[in-house]
């Protein structure tokens, strides 16, 4: 069958000043993506490639250019599901791994090794030692610190002065509070691709350098099979938006979980944000409910690519092995709908 | 209504010898819980009691006593589901907590306290970064070793001649693999708790030291929201077995979701164990698949409680608010019957 990549850079706020930048970069990775099917690798190889762009980006938070945690470290997440085996792999809270997606990679590879002595291989690993199995395992690491970027350590200072006029100024916390949500908003691009190779595997990748301001050890839903990513035979589904509320949710799988059941795989994602998220009883709590999903779907050689957001905007970027070029879309919520509680929902068929 | 508190440590290979030790702990931690309702206190608080003593004891593999990774270390993971907030707290890969359980409780608690500035608050912690949050939050923290048992300081040793000898003689690796296995499997006693409050709120918690030889880092099931507990509003739910396999499954999650949407719990579990875990495309390579569950289930004032095993057996314990004493029982596969492959399912009502 045809093959296809797709990917996303985060589901959030972006601005409208860098959003041609946004769309070349998710091309770009689209393309890395497809190179890697035409030249014969696997849907696994393919969304690596893609999302090792990504993370080496200093545009999105994974990889270099992460968001800082509250004492200023890059920690990073990522995953990996190979559909084609029904394997995961995952690292949560990693610092000083140049491309996190590798390590997930690498533990993803070894589910299907067996260890002596009956021995289980891990699928999760996080902190120091997911950085020991990196060092081991010849996975690039570096200074934790040269994943930092110039933005972000301006965006980190800009929020560290309000937090700290907040904390000093206890008769002011409205004034420093407003607001400051959908500011913290804008800074959620986590990255995903989501591939169906030639030979109908699907796999999905994803890569997060967390919340803004996180606490160190945190671990968000690009760590854990189901929330941030899923892949089984015929559906592909990578999550983006507020970690806890994916987790909570396990918005991937219950999104593969509906398609599976159902006809229309655009309504079965529909109801997946309805049911699944916005008028989930797991998140009755919250006022603004942030997540975009990525979806891949084949059926009879033919496939589909979904994706929908209750953010104010998710890019993505997009190409199949018979397109010369890759394609990108900025989807906004549209005029008036709210952020959080309305539901911006495409596709395009291949 | 009723209260009702049940415990397990593990899922696994009890010995016969310990076996009323077993059971004693079993009765004990379930006579805490209730104790703890009896004296107005909530499900979480009665699960969370009964868990810091299974932590405790030195019969299970979670807090002190915990089985040790290959570099010889403690590492715990803990969660807690409060299912009357919908909420969830977990810890993983910790060292030096004495009681990863109230860690957990702790993160869980905190789901409900808005952070400032929008901040969402984290509900997994792992590695040296939760160590850092239990300091903070006055959570009992000790010299990591402190959580060694000299019984666990034996095993250890027992294993790692064994894994060294398989290391060095390539020749002889059948003969060293053989039986492997199975003696690690003894080592699975993981705890968990599950409780009904008077008020009908149910809460249910987990603890776990992880596979013995496990490497640093490595998350299991006991700090996987839907893999090692779930609660609700009806249903609660604790797993028990091989953390991989009961992460890739979200097991207590699709127990709980098949209990909900059936007219008969035990049905609904058998079904949980054939369809989600047995026969699961997820474990389709795995030769041994290992899981314990205990589960709570209300409806119309009623409950029961049900439990259910693959492994050679299941020690649990429970008791209700209105029994004198409480109870316990060693479950054993029925003669015959193949560890990993078959199912023995029991149940009490109250």
């Amino acid at each position: 069958m045809i093959g296809f990549v797709c990917v996303h850079i985060g589901a959030g706020q972006h601005s409208e000043t860098l959003e041609e930048k946004y769309k070349q970069l998710c091309q770009q990775a689209s393309k890395q993506g497809v190179d890697i099917l035409t030249r014969g690798g696997s849907a696994v190889d393919a969304v690596v490639a893609a999302t090792v762009l990504l993370e080496d980006s200093p545009l999105t938070n994974a990889g270099f250019g992460s968001n800082l945690s509250m004492d200023g470290k890059v920690e990073c997440d990522a995953s990996l599901m190979d559909g084609g085996h029904l394997t995961f792999g995952a690292c949560g809270a990693v610092a000083g791994v140049k491309n996190p997606v590798l390590l997930a990679r690498h533990i993803c590879d070894q589910q299907r090794v067996p260890l002596s002595l009956g021995r289980v291989p891990p699928c999760l690993l996080a902190g120091e030692g997911a950085h020991r199995y990196a060092i081991e395992h010849n996975i690039a690491t570096v200074d934790p610190d040269s994943l930092i970027s110039d933005k972000t350590i301006r965006t980190f200072k800009h929020f560290m002065k309000r937090f700290n006029r907040y904390q000093e100024h206890e008769n002011k916390r409205m004034k420093y509070n407003t607001g400051f949500t959908s500011e913290l908003q804008k800074q959620m691009d986590t990255v995903g691709a989501v591939c169906v190779d030639t030979k109908g595997n699907i796999a999905v990748a994803c890569s997060s350098g967390g919340i803004l301001l996180k606490r160190s050890g945190r671990i968000g839903q690009a760590a854990m099979q189901g929330a941030g990513c899923w892949a089984d035979s015929t559906v592909g589904v990578v999550s983006t938006g507020c970690g806890e509320h994916l987790m909570a949710t396990c918005l991937a799988r219950e999104a593969a979980r509906n398609i599976h059941a159902s006809d229309c795989p655009t309504s079965a994602l529909h109801t997946t944000f309805v049911d699944g998220f916005l008028e989930s009883p797991l998140l009755r709590n919250v006022e603004e409910k942030l997540a975009g999903l990525l979806v891949i779907h084949v059926k009879g050689g033919r496939g589909e690519m979904l994706y929908a957001h209750t953010t104010d905007s998710m890019c993505i970027g997009y190409m199949a092995t018979n397109n010369k070029k890759p394609r990108s879309r900025m989807s906004r919520l549209p005029a008036g709908a709210k952020h959080g509680c309305s539901i911006a929902l495409e596709g395009v068929s291949f």
